[in-house]
């Protein structure tokens, strides 16, 4: 027998002698091959085991599984793991101690009565709330999950993965704790309402993976409302990470962006806040491109140009940016001599890099390598350590160009888990928001 | 010169050449003798500095820090931080990766494109959520501030410092990963709107100093709205651990609680939790005493006698039970022969147990060995483990019956660090929770 797959078995067994041998029995008499048999829970009536199983391929696995679920008696077979779903067994964060309890001294300490002093210090000088409390390190990462990855409308709770990557990033990045909140509303009102009334345990609000239109207004209501860092990542964070490549291909391609004219073919959360942000730094013809009446009234109030036609867009434009989400939407033959094309739909960008390229285009690029990760984290890192009460456009431009710095020539954008770039762009956000505070 | 206590500065320097020096010049010319120094944060412009520093006494720490205050130049002694203090500089908590993100291929699994597959899982089937997320190990620590501790309606942020402790009780005790959620309203309406609509990234809901009367109504509507275990602390915690300590005090005395007379003095969230508590465990005749009339109503609607005057209550009373936060309310010519007395205020006790075995008492104890940290930690442990949709009263009288089997002879109950008594806690709820949902 060829083994080629291997999955994990994620199995509750009722603690009855012998109910665990009639599932190894079963495995073995299928042909599986077990490794190694971990147990995530004894509980007082059953016992989850994560079994591991070598198997020929998918339909060895289903075969083995049904004879498993046939058995009955109890025995319910939760989930079949593979390697990425093993990465998230049992969920990828916990809150943890960041001192250890382990005398009478240290509960004295660290709970009543010890603990006493410090909510009266606090109660005293509410700024020390900075030094004794984890708040300022702390980031709320906010979704009401209508707009998950690529997915879409799933709910908080099928995007509660995506948040808990956010929160991995945070911590091993640049050192944040952070926090998903699921909102089981996506009403403007009552998410502004709700993020107010819990604003306080927090340093800054990632808002994530948040619709559209709603978005709009409930990132501006929050940001007129808090005194604290809160900014969209699906808007500026990603256009953050735009700019920085669109930088770096204008690098290549000799390009001065100021003097550019660029048109950006959807105009949804990501594709606006794009337009805003180029028009941030300095683009003076900013031409924009959508389907929906009101997407291009929101350009039109931003001070962008609205271009009915795609095809006239392309023509206008030395720089074009896609993110329409709609595979082969540029043609080769819309393509012109010179231009620089970044088709950024995952998994399926709007024209391929090489069709781009073979039409004549100057530099072109999808968007896997156009990640959030690079600018988040250190966006975040720069507005706590500055104390920062809003993040900025001229910080959100000095991050975009940190990120720049950062790329290694012959590169797009860097490598995300160089450490360079987290802490350039820390340092970058930081610098900026600590000169507006010195206004 | 003599040393006889250490206390860390906390102190912002502006990054120009010579201003550490100055610091460091003041301390020296004053006598104080400087120990570790630990940069705590290194900013554009400023740098915060943790500097260790023995002093003769208060009054010479006081002396030093406004001679460093007069330096002016921008440098800021942002806190005195002693023994205690130490030990929540930054927060007491973190939100951490339990797995590290070393590669690419760690982040693509973890991050996107791995995490949309375990998105759709969830979103194909709602119960993975147990297995691939960290919600089903997430308590949320929910507080609006009005009841801190003995120090009252201090605020949220104040209040802080408790709920992180609560996060590392549970992270330590039982590997909860537990979330601060600070509330800025303490409307009913409100806060359980709030609750709500943020209640899907959480397997529990730990309602934590709340004050009273209005902790009443948003326990009760919460447990009533939401399909997870919610708890109040201060009310159901606290009775947990009592009847334990009054089932050890009864096992010592010879007393049969069952068939004893047991009167509550002070009927505030606690006391009123208490009687409810008794009653549930078999107390055919429970009375109560408070000022406040709504309190002794509550106490009527719930089966309870009142009883207006403390000298009857006393006197009718096999079992006092004494939560008023007034020192010495009960005197010495009050106590009965062989009566069992719990004195709980803290720290001042409404009598001090040595008075009140002097006086005649069989038992007498203070509030000091009464400790929440017996109870929530393992009971909201059961409940996860049993994926248990409320805290049932069988449950916490589990709990209690556990702390009190728990419990080394001669004592009144369990030391809070043997980790026996949160794993016996956990199996006591855990199996009534499972029977329950077995019926």
């Amino acid at each position: 027998m060829e083994y080629s797959i291997l999955r994990n078995l994620i199995i509750e067994i009722p603690q009855m002698p012998g109910n665990f041998a009639k599932v190894a029995s079963v495995i073995g008499a299928e042909g599986g091959d077990i490794g190694d048999i971990e147990t995530l829970k004894i509980g007082t009536h059953t016992t989850v085991r994560d079994i591991s199983v070598q198997f020929e391929n998918k339909e060895h696995v289903e075969r083995v599984v049904d004879k498993i679920r046939a058995l009955g008696d109890g025995i319910v077979v939760h989930a079949i793991s593979d390697d990425v779903m093993k990465a998230h067994e049992g969920g990828k964060i916990h809150m943890s101690s960041r001192r250890p309890v382990r005398s009478l001294g240290d509960l004295r300490r660290v709970y009543t009565p010890g603990v006493a002093n410090i909510c009266e210090i606090i109660h005293q000088d509410p700024e020390q709330a900075d030094y004794f409390t984890s708040i300022g390190n702390t980031v709320a990462i906010v979704t009401d999950g209508t707009a998950i990855l690529g997915l879409g409308n799933i709910g908080p709770v099928a995007g509660m993965p995506v948040m808990e990557g956010k929160a991995v990033l945070f911590d091993q990045f640049v050192g944040i704790s952070g926090v998903p909140i699921l909102l089981d509303t996506s009403d403007p009102d009552e998410v502004v309402e709700t993020v107010k009334h819990i604003h306080q345990a927090y340093g800054g609000i990632l808002l994530e993976d948040i619709g559209s239109p709603h978005c709009f207004e409930i990132e501006e209501r929050l940001k007129k409302e808090l005194d604290i860092p809160v900014m969209h990542d699906d808007q500026h964070g990603t256009a953050v990470v735009t700019l920085a490549a669109i930088l770096s291909a204008c690098r290549t391609a000799g390009v001065d962006l100021g003097k550019a004219k660029v048109g950006q073919i959807g105009l949804g959360a990501a594709g606006l806040a794009i337009c805003k942000m180029l028009m941030e730094y300095g683009v003076e013809e900013m031409y924009g491109s959508d389907l929906n009446a009101a997407a291009k009234d929101r350009l039109r109030e931003s001070g962008g140009t609205v271009i009915e036609s795609i095809n006239e867009l392309m023509e206008k434009s030395d720089i074009v940016v896609a993110t329409t989400g709609v595979q082969g939407l540029i043609k080769k033959e819309m393509v012109r001599e010179g231009q620089i094309i970044l088709a950024l739909s995952n998994p399926n960008p709007e024209i391929a890099p090489d069709d781009a390229l073979e039409a004549g285009a100057a530099f072109a690029a999808d968007g896997r390598l156009v990640n959030n990760v690079l600018g988040f984290p250190g966006i975040f890192r720069g507005a706590l350590n500055a104390r920062a009460k809003a993040i900025t456009y001229p910080m959100l431009l000095a991050a975009a160009e940190a990120i720049v710095d950062s790329t290694k020539p012959g590169d797009l954008v860097p490598h995300p888990l160089d450490p360079n770039v987290h802490v350039n762009v820390t340092e970058a956000v930081e610098r900026v928001a600590g000169d507006g505070q010195l206004d």
